[in-house]
């Protein structure tokens, strides 16, 4: 470690290798004055305390955090500054609780923008993926800053985005992406709203992919998406060179940005690594869209217009980068879109301002590039504070880096300055990071998240499987603090922190909401009222049982099918209250689905167990709970 | 709210109604002495905050939190005193992250204990049920206290108890209960080891549920099992009557106790909650052995020894309990177990040391009651210190009663004391309870955790769907004090709270572990080394890939399979570090599962699809862990 580095940090690395306690005992106050335990206000506990991180019982977090899972394939909410997770949102996994993957109003979100091909795969696989590797979870944007819509979160492991309707919280849209596979990078359009979400196919495969040009990686390609938000159709699509990776966009409506790695088009590690240099590819989305409307464009799968934008075209412009450069960031200036490095120790700054120039090859690719700063080892993605410092996660070092971007541009400009303000250890080998409201306008410089990959020793040993660890860092001050480890199941890949001034979900569900509108007009066309139901509607071998839930008590106590029977259950909820979500779980039947407040919820199942089933609420909502059941008779055919 | 509660809280409950804030504002220090933010030692930060709750970076946490996760169908690791959830163990329900219900490792151990008539239902259907409700999960006694050996956990919604390796943390063992319906109570035999897992059928169905006897329910029933904990089979059943609710051990070893409610055998609400008492069923262990040895028993679905335990048998007494008793407790002194009321305000003591006299029938059932303390609304469940003090939970007035064991039973001997000391409202309606350690004879006294129903307002709002919120209270002093509330998606129905003494996982696993010990036996059948594997090995249509792991490479960049084949594939992860997971994803075929260090793990899959799929390790493990992938080149038929 260089003594430049030391002065940074007031310290060695490897003195603080053991964790954060010898920091606090070298910087701490004496305990005079402390006293013993004793009740405090929350105010004295966060004046006592390292951070501002401290959230009493009783209290309420002030941001969301919005975290993608990885390859657990949900959605989290916590709340930060707690770090406390406040909700799962499954998306691309089976959920056992909710009953995504098996309610009739999920399997109709899962499989209704599939694609043919995919259809056809999975007909005799449960229709539906169970897994999936959720990366990128980002909100919905208007003129620059975040708007409490929706959140778009992708699968790289099956090629989809899905949305989430912020109203309460849910998937209501999934659509598989045609020709491209394994969606990684993904990023909303910031002005003048999303409108777009940019989606980065990331691995090169034939076009078509359906056995052609099996092993001739020549005619392999990766395709650049834009997904309408609004409709959640492909608007279109850009053949690019090279491996798509993360992706951002201005904040003038006018280019999107992605990290594209393995320019040499390799297709083994030491292939996708020889070379110096790969490429940030800026597209230009006016540019696009006057050629979707001149036809200048393919169809493939999915009858979407895909364009060329490889190397030479008009639609795109790539900008050599460093060594297989990964996360891309927009820095709330407006002005600067960071890339980052990962195999070169440095970040490269492109002026957004000088783009046009470049697409008119008034001036060089390289010549968008402002600075170019060395930060240390493995950066892989940097976050913005409000007074124009940078933090970037340096993987190789396990450190965060804190810069400045004047201090960045004017080094590149050769003045003799140097941009790194101060560097703190985080556990271990950070991915992502993100800053309180950092990729939008209103970035507030108060809060910084590491995502760090690595754990082991920093938690009591669960075994083979260790958590990854999500840090909490205060950059309110000049160094930053690490006053939270969070430990989390695979795998908290990346996330966005948003204010709770942005969101505001409902209570409750409204009747006329348009996820369950298919049960209530099956009702209706039943001759039923699903919100006074108590019937069984048997139409040839198919049978329809509706009914209510109100604490506690099913509006139906018993009904009776046969064997082999097609049985569509549909409950209604007729609780009004907050936190009120009833369950309907039959037991041995593997039927488990969850019924909101006001929701309507339904199940089909063949009924090929014969005997008595009881079924029963199995979200816990009275002191009768354990008695609001009924049984499911089932004649022996 | 009576005055004498009023007093034992030192405030009203209406006042405390807002949060915790109030309190601590009446009964705070005054800021003087703790100044500006600044950097504090652990110490200093846990003498400056209300409580020993806080668990600075770099610290570790003292307990283990095993948790079930109700309909979520998992186990949960938490750190205590910190309340961070460390680590999820699938068990019930389909794992995106770790291929849980995909690799054929899973799929073993969650089919081979499946019943006949399950293996037949679930033929169709993928051959496992994807949920479960999982909601006692209990470690190994040796000599009454924990031994870190297992869990074991039941599953309500499909009818099973599985087993957790506390030296994996992963399931190994999953049975179906044949004969009875939805287990819910599930209690280990503490002494003089498990020994025995009690585990209760909680609905009465006919027997055999075949489709007889659909709708007469005098010809249902419950049932309890022992499952022998060892061989993870079921030793022997015994009927009873009413339905059973939960369970617990002495720490003789002579006697189980299940709560059992519906002694009006009721189908409906009315029907189950019309007679004032019900009770707690007490099994004589000894006497049931005898009745197995002597044949005295029937035998349905499963070949296991069904005893007839209906009131009047020998192997069972029915102590009548005030309305609908719900929990089971036996407390540290070895003597006690209380039954909590539900429906009335009451808990039951049972002394067991007089249960010999009623099995002899020297006294009534009754008479092996010792106290009846009035607590409040709706007692669900009680935990103890190793003072002699109980914490029950009371679901209606939302509040933990604290009261002496000794104190209540000289009030039921007659003397004019009131045996409850403390009350302390939690956020909102509390179900389960549990003391560190306060399970075994090792009750420690330290920290009590209320499992709350309900969250409401306690947390910002994230739509109809709110968290249930598990409380942290630090009982080490006379009053208790609410340290922590924790959010947590559905739902944490129990958890125990073991000392981190107990535990000690391995960090890597071992190349001869059981649970991949056939993928090996395959591998060397196909003469295949897996440890240095790079193989390709067609048998007809069918196709063995063997490969190793090593960051950032697998050891295959590529194979060649035809569409329609069944392809395994069979990953070793020859990395030897703790923390070095890695993962095989499979793209766009809906494949993906964990690989731990020194782990082997396999999958198989039919190649429908053709085309150029991208496998990659989906657990980050190196700087070029997106470069780690290779293909599956999938040859059109």
């Amino acid at each position: 470690m260089s003594e430049e580095k030391k002065e940074n940090t007031g310290m060695s690395r490897r003195d603080l290798i053991g964790g954060t306690t010898k920091v606090a005992t070298l910087t701490g106050l004496g305990a005079a004055g402390l006293g013993a335990a004793a009740l405090l206000t929350p105010e004295q506990v966060r004046a006592a305390s390292n951070s501002n991180a401290v959230v009493e019982p009783g209290e309420l977090d002030e941001y969301y955090g919005f975290w993608s899972s990885g390859q657990s394939g949900e959605v989290r909410i916590l709340g930060l500054p707690s770090m406390r997770e406040l909700m799962r949102i499954p998306v691309f996994n089976r959920c056992s609780a909710t009953g995504w993957g098996q309610t009739n109003e999920s399997l109709k979100i899962m499989t209704e923008g599939q694609l043919p091909h995919e259809k056809e795969f999975l007909k005799d696989k449960g229709g539906i993926h169970l897994n999936g590797d959720a990366h990128h979870p980002h909100m919905s944007f208007t003129d620059g800053s975040y708007d409490g819509r929706y959140l778009w979160i992708n699968d790289k492991a099956n090629t989809r985005v899905a949305r989430i309707r912020c109203d309460v919280m849910k998937v209501d849209k999934m659509i598989t992406i045609p020709n491209a596979a394994d969606i990684h990078g993904l990023r909303p359009q910031k002005y003048p709203r999303t409108g777009y979400v940019f989606a980065n196919g990331e691995h090169r495969v034939p076009m078509p992919n359906d056995g052609r040009d099996l092993d001739d990686p020549t005619k392999y390609h990766a395709i650049f998406s834009a997904v309408d938000g609004d409709t959640m159709k492909v608007a279109w699509q850009v053949i690019v060179d090279g491996n798509l990776d993360n992706v951002d966009a201005d904040y003038q409506g006018k280019y999107a940005v992605s990290s594209c790695y393995n320019s040499e088009e390799g297709v083994n590690l030491a292939g996708m690594t020889s070379s110096e240099t790969d490429w940030a590819v800026v597209f230009d989305i006016e540019a696009i869209e006057a050629g979707v409307k001149a036809g200048d464009y393919k169809t493939f799968e999915g009858d979407v217009p895909v364009l060329d934008g490889r190397k030479g075209s008009k639609y795109t412009r790539y900008i050599p980068i460093p060594n297989s450069p990964h996360g891309v960031n927009t820095a709330p200036d407006g002005k600067h879109i960071v890339i980052n490095g990962k195999l070169s120790p440095t970040v490269s700054v492109i002026d957004v301002r000088k783009l046009p120039d470049v697409f008119a090859d008034k001036i060089k690719p390289r010549d968008a590039i402002v600075a170019e700063p060395e930060l240390g080892l493995g950066p892989l993605h940097t976050a913005f504070d409000n007074k124009g410092n940078c933090y970037t996660t340096l993987f190789l070092d396990s450190q965060v880096a804190k810069w400045s971007m004047d201090k960045a541009i004017r080094a590149y400009a050769g003045e003799k300055v140097d941009p790194i303000l101060d560097k703190v250890d985080v556990q271990y080998q950070p991915g992502h990071n993100h800053t309180s409201m950092g990729e939008t306008k209103d970035a507030d410089g108060k809060w910084l998240v590491s995502l760090n990959k690595f754990s082991k020793d920093r938690y009591i040993n669960v075994g083979p499987l260790k958590p990854e660890n999500e840090q909490l860092i205060d950059i309110s001050g000049d160094k930053m603090k690490v006053v939270h480890d969070g430990p989390t199941f695979a795998e908290p890949h990346d996330c966005i922190i948003v204010h709770r001034s942005v969101v505001n979900p409902n209570q409750v569900w409204d009747r006329n909401d348009p996820i369950f509108a298919d049960a209530v007009a099956m009702a209706k066309a039943d001759g039923v009222d699903p919100e006074d139901a108590n019937h069984v509607i048997r139409d040839g071998n198919k049978v329809r049982v509706y009914m209510t839930s109100i604490a506690p008590n099913f509006s139906m106590e018993e009904f009776k099918v046969k064997q082999g029977d097609e049985v569509t259950i549909v409950v209604t909820n007729m609780d009004d209250l907050d936190d009120l979500t009833h369950g309907l779980t039959i037991a041995n039947y593997g039927v488990c689905m969850e019924v909101g407040p006001q929701a309507t919820a339904s199940v089909t199942f063949k009924a090929d167990l014969p005997g008595v089933h009881w079924f029963y609420c199995q979200w816990f909502c009275h002191a009768l709970h354990m008695e609001m059941r009924g049984r499911m008779l089932v004649e022996k055919a």
